[in-house]
């Protein structure tokens, strides 16, 4: 049985272990830990993980892959903490909202034996929190996938697999690149959220504001209900990406204060309706198209077990100098699957 | 029987008619005009008016109450063009977004025999047009009621009682208070989701952002879908309060940047956990309870039909300079209600 942990078992940690559970992968085992032991049994008995274990080293030990779904900023820690521990070839991957530094603490703190392949799911919910989990918050959504420098091309596919796995589309892209991107689509939105919600609720006149309110504001001012923690995160890991589209808004918010004051009525009317062109198109559009390389993940348990299994053989090959003449190491598992050896699948 | 006229039949225009149509108030009949003859069929055709005038003379001529419902810079030509074929206490609302402007115009074009009192839903969608309206589209929303200085206080509680007919709650608010309120949870929040468009948009990165940004960006921006005639409108009518508000937004944002740039990470834990617990509050709250008023106001379409003729004998009587002496004029209608003379009920 392959073992996939899961650290950090709320919104997106619990409704990662639903998702992969509904796809009823055969010989895997999903585990969770988390600091919070209520969470760790609300995702037990929501059948989000198939078992928990009460230290991160019991958790993390024995994983063909590891998820890190927990605070941005405390995953440095976790990293620090498990990786001494971590098996030979194991894949660690996480869920963070921004992805340069926790590719940059990944190359400092995890061994060169562990591939890591950053993820960022473009789902969430304002709703943090275990009890708000969703095996489906990922489906259709796009799912960033972000790999370290000397993550293993096996392992990349893998994370791109679970992401495909779980219905969302892998995006294969630089965590600079990344971070410079959900700057603009995710993070200044997030702070004009919040900053519109303060200033109105700031206001002397906030109970008759608050009573001429409808869906507009309400609608705009939702993300500003998301956990303070995560925004929180998502700035000091990101400030200079978000400082650069705060300031870009300012100045088109300007843009729009000058064309007022001036009574430029056309150009006024112009931005409006190109806006709504635009707007209207890009919905029309839906969701990503699948790129090219999806089809190339494996989208089915088996095939993930066997990836598994024959990265870590290969792997192991590779650091002993010699390919494919040594066995799987005897303490640990040696699945077969379908009754054909790892090697055969893995030279695939 | 007693005619209600909605001047423009667009998504607010048909969403009105179709909410008195479900009202199914006796003796009164819903009459639509509209300049565009498709949106006039489209009325009729889904029951949204009893029947539709060619002109807006004819539309209006006998109307016991006539409702604008068109664009609102539309609305001062309308005005004009309706004024001097009003009957006596015709009772005038509109629909308008902006109220300053709209009652200055009232005030300057419609004949002191007319009672005007603005009329604001706060309500909408970001589809437009007759093909989108609905018949619950005002339930549990505000709706601003603007009494012009000259307003009886009858047509104040008809026009009040017509909100509370269709599922919304009336919120009686002076005209140049509503601008100021409404730009902040209204305006603001509208240029906000088109400004935040128009960037992003803008970007050379424009593909890869958009195929990053999810139901956050999806959301902040809805309002830029909107109309851009309405957005416009909205802008010339209401320039100098949107102008105060985007500057106030702009410091706003500017104070979330200089805390990014200073790394003060804990006033900005406190600014996202304050936004946080105060949104939830305001989201936990509901909708604005009724106010006490709305309790005094006509709810049955009997006593709407015996208002508006209690309305009009008390007007031509005042006028008449006698009480009650005078009959009801023989060429306009007389009806009685269950039995009763309105006298009588209008002494009630």
């Amino acid at each position: 049985v392959e073992r996939i942990t899961v650290i950090g078992l709320g919104l997106i940690g619990g409704s990662l272990g639903l998702a992969l559970k509904a796809a009823k992968l055969p010989n895997i085992e999903i585990v969770g830990y988390d600091t919070d032991t209520i969470a760790a049994v609300d995702a037990r008995r929501l059948g989000a993980v198939d078992k928990t274990e009460p230290t991160l080293q019991r958790a993390t030990a024995d994983a063909g892959m590891v998820i890190l779904a927990t605070p941005i900023v405390a995953m440095r820690q976790v990293m620090e903490e498990i990786a001494s521990g971590l098996r030979e070839n194991c894949i660690v991957t996480d869920t963070a909202s921004t992805k340069s530094l926790v590719t940059e603490w990944a190359g400092q703190l995890l061994p060169p034996h562990v591939s890591f392949v950053g993820g960022h799911p473009m789902a969430g919910k304002e709703t943090a929190g275990i009890a708000n989990a969703d095996a489906k918050l990922f489906a259709g959504k796009a799912y960033c996938v972000v790999p370290s420098p000397n993550a293993t091309e096996s392992a990349v596919k893998l994370v791109a697999g679970v992401a495909h796995l779980i219905g969302a589309q892998p995006l294969f892209i630089d965590a600079h690149e990344h971070d410079r991107y959900v700057a603009a689509v995710s993070h200044l939105p997030l702070v004009l959220s919040s900053a519109l919600f303060s200033l109105v609720r700031g206001s002397p006149a906030w109970p008759e504001l608050a009573a001429l309110a409808s869906s507009g504001f309400r609608d705009l001012t939702r993300l500003a209900s998301g956990d303070p923690e995560l925004s929180h995160d998502i700035c000091l890991t990101n400030r200079e990406a978000i400082i650069h589209w705060l300031e870009r808004m300012v100045e088109e918010l300007s843009r729009y204060r000058e064309l007022l004051a001036e009574s430029q009525e056309e150009e006024l009317f112009k931005l409006f309706t190109r806006a709504q062109l635009d707007r209207d198109t890009y919905m029309a559009a839906g969701p990503p198209t699948r790129t090219e390389v999806t089809r190339d993940v494996p989208d089915l348990g088996e095939q993930l077990t066997a990836l598994f299994v024959g990265e870590r053989l290969a792997r192991r090959a590779r650091e002993m100098g010699k390919l494919f003449s040594e066995p799987p190491s005897g303490g640990r598992t040696s699945p077969k699957v379908d009754g054909r050896a790892p090697e055969k699948r893995h030279r695939r």
